[in-house]
């Protein structure tokens, strides 16, 4: 199936072409970009093979292509989604534009109302392994944080073992989570050696966790988000926080995120805490959890890799099932170390 | 006066050679260590100057010391520093053995009784900025993590901005924090690019951090604590959450933080979230702290360097008060960046 | 085809691992370990897919085996990997106790004579673009720095474009580089924030460079090596001078570098000097040249990771040639980035 | 005596800012900067103590400033420094206006006639342990490659232990060594784990490290000088390497470099390789150099700081030699490690 790539130059559509170049099924026929439409693939992703492709204008994207794949930045697919559909071409949105459930969520996360909250119910949230998206042709890629972080509370939230109105979330990422933007922020000397939190109590994907909540586990949550930006490239750790309920156990908490994953090829649930490099390089979500008997609190963690599972892995991994393949197909399963 | 460093092949031994040889008041004219005794300075510490001073015992500290820096493992201290003590030498001791104001905390966090139980209230626990050491001749230096966690928590505490029966901490320290010791889990191959939480509901600093918040703010509090080690050298971030009181606004947490530390030359009380590297190379701490409206809870931040601010420096300044010095004496003021 | 990894437990190890379970045609169906025998996969390498797999005793390899990776420290791999090609099983040697074309050269880099000197020209040195290992059973992988090094040098040493005995190299490495030892020198600690170069006019793979320019370019080099220490998991960079030829210019350096690589799928000539990480996490070795004509001297640089060009990727790059695959079934083509 | 920073904002302004805010003897009285004149000085150098105080124009410093260090870019000091001069007020230069003796050389690194050709003999070019700048009123700071480098090579060149027209120099250099600049190959994206050479036969360092020679050891270069970027904040590393003189040996290597360094408080001579994280922190200059006899050439390191002996450092070195203080007066003497 010929496949096409908008925002390829950016971190996350550089990962979807280096994936797809791999897939058995998917064939890179058209690589879009914004600002850096003419250039070589070579002068913005010199780690990629072949890289004498050009990058052409995202809107010059053929009529012929099967499936696209949108890694454009907030704002940029809401339209262009939309005629692509109409097109009859799927649509895999990477961003953020169709993420949410009701234009109400959507102000909440981005302070302003949708331009087509009516078709926002018509989009699937696509987390992968919480729904199924085969026979659906447009799907949006949940956010990194979010995927990393309701993977590892649904299966607590739904078996009623915390009480979700008590979430304290602390994220960790690495500085491609910001995507790859020229500002002194993220500097080598701004970042390197050093750690800070941002957005305090502002972040959009606080809204888009709790909705995750509501979706797959069908609780009211109230969650305090605190991204950190940690110096690494890659990899995200969440670490949750939340009032256990009555008796809870360790015990009941682990058997809890066996049940929901022991059967999903890329979710692993580990013994002990899960370190973000073990996931790093793959589409796995590694999750721990436990009860801290002295303050009657559970402490469950996802790790992800934030540009995989985080985005252009979880975006093949449900273009797999749109078309019907298996979903683990053309996907790295063991990460990268050292 | 004469100075003693024992444990000087450490991390934070070093750090304290490294102060104590710029001061203007304290000479440094012992060194102890322990395995590494007899080897010069330079094999162990190749950045300091004169390298070519010997390491002795720790055991052969001469009896004309004014004063003792004891930068040893847990359970190290406590001996030799009643030792010292009854020699009318001053003792500082950077180690974890006299932290702890009654033998249950102490059992608590390190799970066997103290040697000398009754010897515990003697000694002071030496958060700086919120004790007074002048004229004492024993004091413990508080831990990195509690020194980070608590200078932020305690003015909220104390003012009642804060439920302390429901606070989370989740703290991020550079790899200097684990101390020398030779171990795979702290090889650059396992820590750089990743990071992890680790101790999770069983850290040794979460008593110390109740301690510190009884002692200071007089509250009985709850700490869920959780720390994680993060790929850089030194710094810690401390993330504290806690529901907030009813009302309470960002202008009453910021005027709290202000109210207790205007006058104090190492905190600085910034707007927004701080970087541990604006903390890294000097003494400081660095606080900041606002209201969540959406979760009603207060976030509060302190970073300092765990290697001065959480180990040497604050041995440093106190030693300055306990012998009559301005506390601020050789101690640097400015970080280091980039 | 069955295949066998010794020494699982190492970085190299670990690496062959990953590539193998993705391979078309390769089936790992035996992991050794020494000292790590008896424990699982995911205790020694965490991100790997199906760590349940246990890690038997290296001499516990079965006879139904077709191909052995052997993944052995320094002199481990000189009796297993003649047992083996006596069972007629296949053996790719990862270790340098094959490397050596005459035990003069052995000697000269190890200190001591080979156990089997006289069967060291069995043995087919396999760097993979300049010998065909199609049809032969006993390889040996190149050494990481001499694959860098060689790969770059080589077209030039042999159209007579530099003086081979001028060579100066320096190269810088990833800490992967010094293997999963657990010592001081590699601690994070140790290592972040800093270089040092080690094995000043001493380091073993300077006679492996050397042989590399006279079986594949034909000419008697004198090499000033000097390896380094980057605070970096992977990678390595190769910065090749050495006096120009009479009249030499970059025109033909870079066209001596085409005209060798153009037709090799891994091997990639780029016009500016390379990045390490356009490498990293592929197969890849990228090389660019130019003549400083200020001095008088041909700088030539060469790119590859260390683990996977310098290592497992050679290794499975080789084996698929030896058993009649196409040489680049199931390596990966594109490196990671960011 | 009452000193200017001009250029406050950058990484070599803010460093001069720390050092003279801890010394003795200099009062900064005032704080200049280009386009971010205006701001704070906390929010550019969070780091820094009383970060209250503003950034003025550069052009504002008053008429009673005694000295002014200028940590401007190229070109930026050519006619400020002549007008402070003019008005008695003492210069010392970090930047590259002023380096050169002669307006051939100026050209060559620069590619365009010096504006104030006759003057450039005026100014002493202040290699620190080889010049004496007592009584002097305008100096110009040697650049970070430039003093690692030469520190490294004069007593070996002086000394006839090396062939001066054989010499390859490969520096290593942490990323604050490019400077405050915001471009996307600084970013931390681009510049994490991963290692590249720039500016390859063309740095304009090369003919400054040649005069260097030509003035302290009266020997006429040739230098191949190749440059690298490597994933650390701080810190050069030179690895330089000729052909030795005959029968040269290691012995003399480092008596010449300890004769010649020996009573100088800022260097010292090391039996090993040194870490340029030694350094690090410090004002110091680590060297140490060997034979490599099977290749008959010497290879000789220098470590420095790049932001202090590198460029902060070595000018108040300077400064104080200058206006008569001990030469080390304020400056650190021990590196920062871990």
């Amino acid at each position: 199936m010929k496949a096409a790539v908008l925002g390829a130059s950016g971190y996350g559509g550089g990962e979807t072409v280096r994936l797809l170049d791999a897939h058995p099924a998917f064939e890179v026929s058209f690589l879009g970009a914004h600002s850096k439409a003419g250039q070589m693939l070579g002068e913005v992703h010199p780690q990629l093979a072949n890289s004498d492709r050009v990058l052409a204008p995202n809107g010059d994207i053929p009529d012929d292509i099967g499936i696209a794949f949108l890694a454009l930045p907030h704002g940029a697919s809401v339209h262009v989604a939309r005629e692509l559909v109409a097109k009859e071409i799927m649509v895999v949105d990477m961003g953020s534009d169709y993420r949410m459930d009701t234009d109400e969520r959507y102000q909440f996360a981005y302070g302003e109302p949708h331009a087509y909250p009516d078709e926002l119910s018509d989009w699937t949230y696509g987390l992968a392994e919480w729904v199924d998206v085969s026979g659906t042709n447009k799907v949006a890629v949940p956010g990194c944080y979010p995927t990393a972080t309701t993977s590892a509370l649904i299966p607590l939230a739904a078996a009623g073992l915390i009480d979700p109105s008590t979430i304290v979330v602390n994220s960790l990422t690495g500085v491609s989570g910001a995507g790859r933007k020229v500002a002194e922020p993220f500097m080598f000397g701004s970042v390197a050696d050093g750690v800070s939190a941002y957005a305090l109590g502002a972040h959009r994907h606080r809204p888009e966790i709790e909705m995750g909540l509501k979706l797959f586990a069908n609780v009211e949550a109230s969650v305090t988000f605190t991204p950190h930006l940690v110096p690494m490239q890659r990899g995200i750790l969440s670490t949750c926080t939340a009032v256990a309920g009555e008796g809870v156990t360790t015990e009941q908490v682990q058997a809890a995120l066996h049940a929901a994953y022991d059967d999903k090829p890329f979710v692993r649930v580990t013994d002990g805490p899960p370190q973000s490099r073990w996931a790093v390089g793959s589409n796995a979500v590694i999750i721990s959890g436990l009860v801290d008997y002295h303050t009657g609190t559970v402490i469950v963690q996802g790790a992800i890799d934030n540009l995989l599972k985080g985005t252009a892995g979880q975006a093949v991994q449900l273009a797999n099932t749109m078309v019907g393949l298996d979903e683990t197909a053309g996907l790295p399963m063991s990460g990268l170390m050292p």
